[in-house]
């Protein structure tokens, strides 16, 4: 189901309810478009047991970026992977409104093989169809102590919560352009960020130190 | 304009013109899902000139793939960058219930700059907010000879076709994968079009080709 289906079937629900009672009073009445709720299809959803749901779709979600063999040490990885960056489209919308992130915002990470030798390419690299892994980052303010958690997705499996106390939430804490998330990475949202002034001063501290070798 | 905010609002005006005869007339109708087309906004449009107007918000369409530095020669990029591609989401739910392209299909190539030292990133690449270049590849099909067109886009410029005797043209109609695109480069539809039997004969021949010497 697209979300585009749900938002017409939501709003085909509430119409008909609606047109009923309009004619049924023999007027005409408008229809607020602020009654369509689409959001919840892309919300994060939980087992019993605390797992996470694997985002349905998300490769229909909104696109942030790609990194090859992104590395937070100087080693090169042995085996680079693409990481392929997924957000629910009501956090982006959200997100160009105000330069952060909503609650319920659900980023997905999902890392891809790369190839070199395939079809007419014969330099560089492009994607293959294997996952190598899937994570999920999710804002759920009410749930989380520090309001994110980050989740990880063995394949066709529900998502692990990874331990508050593991090295990513204090990393994406001290180092997150905003709000714990890496939006330094992602090239649309970067000048919105500048744009709205919520750029975290952690990152700007990083940024002047970054900055002042190079100006030597 | 989002798709979505299109599809709200013109179901909205549909369905607010049939309340007023279902009111006026005392009864209750039912609205038809089929009266809404949404795909209009995603779709190709042209200056009488016959340059083509940059797509709108192609950062919401679909995201297809990434690659870095990919060449169809074996001398590497001198200096690579990253190419994602994007597709209007009407084409791409088409392709999945179909496995090939429907005609007002839109696909952009996007190019951003590649950057290794950046944020606390010290190995690999990750995608700067430069971009590099957006060409579009459009099924028109009752306005290219062949079909399909590609354009190039300037900053904020419109696009201009690349002329028809381009090699581009060629080369994606010998090495495409289905009907002249390089599915083989997008890991999530290239199953589809195996599933399907939609794989050209031309693409089946090249795999031919790659396989026999690697299985020697």
């Amino acid at each position: 189901l697209r979300v585009s289906e749900v938002l017409v079937r939501n709003y085909f629900l509430a119409c008909g309810a609606i047109c009923v009672i309009a004619a049924a009073a023999g007027s005409v009445v408008l229809f607020p478009v602020t009654r369509i709720h689409a959001a919840k299809v892309n919300e994060p959803a939980y087992t019993s047991s605390g797992d996470m749901l694997p985002p349905a779709n998300y490769r229909e979600w909104v696109y942030l970026s790609t990194g090859l063999g992104m590395s937070y040490t100087a080693k090169p990885a042995d085996a680079p992977n693409f990481d392929n960056v997924f957000v629910n489209p009501e956090a982006y919308h959200s997100f160009l409104a105000t330069g952060t992130w909503p609650d319920k915002t659900v980023m997905v990470l999902e890392g891809r093989e790369a190839r070199s030798n395939g079809s007419i390419n014969q330099s560089g690299h492009f994607q293959g169809t294997g996952i190598t892994g899937v994570e999920v980052h999710v804002k759920d303010e009410g749930r989380f102590p520090g309001k994110w958690a980050f989740f990880d997705f063995g394949p066709g499996a529900n998502g692990k919560l990874i331990p508050q106390a593991a090295s990513c939430y204090t990393c994406h804490a001290e180092h997150g352009a905003v709000d714990n998330t890496f939006v330094q990475f992602y090239p649309t949202l970067l000048p919105i960020a500048k744009d709205k002034g919520t750029l975290s001063a952690e990152f700007l501290k990083d940024e002047a130190a970054h900055v002042a070798p190079a100006a030597k």
